[in-house]
């Protein structure tokens, strides 16, 4: 069983108006120290299985479902695996 | 500067009702070895300063502005640091 977090962000090219709009709210509550806010979601999936059948799995879900590839991208990290 | 990433999730008590559709939207698509999703959201702050000064900072935006406590709780990790 492993399970691994799945961070899915927007492309570097693509404008991200939901961190814009919390950076000005941020400098409204007097927190000019922000310089940059970027928003992202994540996804923690457990997965049975280990290694290249997680990574296989990971890729697939991420294909058909979890990931825009016009606008997004993603990454993942193993948080926890048992064999 | 300090560059920190911020997880929001839900805490344990709360259901995730989009984390459970997804998880059911995965079986669909024949991936029954994904055994838990759930959901979070993540927000990529740079701020300027480092170490206490960027945990105040944190401190003070989450419980202002980005994490309801009343469903959710909250991380934060230090992505890069430079003086």
């Amino acid at each position: 069983m492993t399970k691994v977090r799945i961070f899915v962000t927007y492309k570097p090219s693509v404008f991200d108006p939901q961190g814009d709009t919390i950076k000005k709210t941020i400098h409204n509550l007097g927190h000019d120290e922000v310089k940059d806010v970027q928003v992202g979601k994540f996804f923690d999936v457990t997965v049975e299985g280990t290694g290249d059948q997680v990574d296989a799995t990971v890729k697939e879900i991420a294909d058909q479902l979890l990931v825009n590839f016009n606008m997004e991208t993603y990454t993942y990290q193993v948080m926890e695996e048992h064999q």
